[in-house]
């Protein structure tokens, strides 16, 4: 996750003071580190300038598959086979049948116009990728994958991730929605999913339950039906995502954050207790509440 | 560094109230994230009483090799250049004239006996190791390496090793001594080693300076000198390098912590407002002093 590679931050507080945090050599432990505690504040803590990041080398050109699944139960067998590896898959991207409409109605992408689910697979490991490959597809046919096709070529596998890039967009472009961001443990994939889809069709909503399968990391996405209460049916719908993700011992978030729209629900996440603890924290680095309030907490 | 590895903790309060910091999902942003706060804090905030790690795959078996050099500055010159590669050494250990004095005569690990320095070189990236352990050894003879040689099996890394395992007990086997944990910025290697024996000179001492070369992170040991100023001389020999890796953008702990020994020298790292803010966020967590009181701070 991005936290892993931030070494240490130039900040500046409530007060006005400019502090640095981190370290300033590849190992130190004198005194506090803050540095983890200000990301993903949101901007509550402090106001951070600068941003001193670890580089990794430039990961290898991945190699990119693209599986195809009659169900999602087979797909999530896929999901959690590879997830088992001791290499894991650089990309484990889960798109379902209704993404799968909203994108090929915004432009033919290729994608099958039959499969349930699909699996977009990479492999980036330097000097074991095509071995990967060829051991991915081997689980993903063991799950009952129906289609496995592997990009000859750099510009094959642009095509297969293409369709990925163009989410937001085609989502956009079909109508008003609400995009979450549950992330549940990878095991509890296929219940969230399936909870997406009870909530759907007991609310009557058009809902696509996809995103990075890999990381138990969904985007359910909720279309906004037309009339006056669809933004009420669709808060409802994603309120209980929300309440299903946390009762899988996920979060309402996986990597966008709390903002204004998840603060009623962040207590039931976080609990009393460490609300407020998280609040008096907040307090302490800003006595007077002028770091972006309203947000987060 | 090992914060990077830990993703949750269970920590108890000084209030006895045990928490839970960090995520039980692979992503999660919801709220503030305790978790590197508490990490290195030597237990001034909590008494963590569980850690969730993050595993990666076990590694493969490493390549070693070792390489001499008839002067400091030319192994200091070929840590460089190593830590120049895109794919780094996993073991890039430093270990001067005066260290291997101390761990020949107390056992003979093979060492020679007419090298200024010696480097203990590791590599154990996947499908990578054999590769980079003929870049390595072309980059160690263009720094000037005197002699280079790579271990054919597990049993001859494993002696070429062991040395390095022994430090500890053939220091202490010599007599009682500080043994200290600066890092510097890397490229700042040659001159902490520098002032090391510029103090050691000058206060007619005996200090080795080896350590983790491939992090920037020494640990100069200081022989405590017989005599009833012998203690005190030592003492400001400390004193005198942690004052030089500060002067070099340097820490002056880089893995073992402040503990009570260096709390007096903590202020001149971190400047009495972050001493001030630390002791305030200390006393956040902990209101009536009672958690590992007299150290760090």
């Amino acid at each position: 996750v991005t936290a892993d590679y931030v070494r240490g931050l130039e900040v500046v507080l409530a007060s006005g003071e400019v502090i640095r945090t981190g370290r300033r050599t590849i190992k130190g432990v004198a005194g506090f580190d803050l540095t983890g505690l200000f990301v993903g504040s949101e901007g509550t803590l402090g106001v951070v300038t600068e941003v001193t990041a670890r580089l990794v080398p430039a990961p290898a050109p991945p190699q990119t598959m693209v599986a195809t699944f009659s169900s999602m139960e087979r797909a999530v067998q896929g999901v959690l086979a590879l997830r088992a590896e001791p290499h894991l898959p650089s990309t484990l991207e889960l798109m379902d049948r209704a993404l799968l409409e909203v994108l090929q109605s915004y432009a033919d992408f290729g994608y099958p116009d039959d499969c349930a689910a699909l699996l977009l697979i990479q492999s980036d490991r330097q000097g074991g990728s095509s071995e990967d490959v060829r051991r991915f597809a081997a689980l993903l046919a063991e799950a009952g994958a129906d289609e496995i096709v592997v990009a000859d070529s750099r510009q094959e596998a642009d095509a297969l991730m293409e369709g990925r890039r163009a989410g937001q967009v085609a989502v956009t472009a079909r109508g008003p929605h609400l995009m979450e961001d549950m992330c549940v443990p990878v095991p509890r994939l296929g219940d969230m999913i399936k909870a997406g889809y009870a909530v759907a069709d007991r609310l009557g909503l058009e809902v696509t339950m996809s995103g990075h399968a890999g990381d138990g990391n969904l985007h359910p996405t909720v279309f906004i039906p037309e009339g006056p209460d669809g933004p009420g049916r669709a808060r409802e719908a994603v309120g209980e995502l929300m309440a299903a993700a946390l009762a899988l011992g996920g979060t309402i978030t996986g990597e966008h954050g709390v903002g204004t729209f998840k603060r009623d629900w962040l207590p039931t996440e976080l609990g009393q207790s460490e609300m407020d603890r998280q609040r008096q924290l907040r307090s302490f680095f800003d006595p007077h509440g002028i770091l972006n309030p309203g947000r987060v907490h």
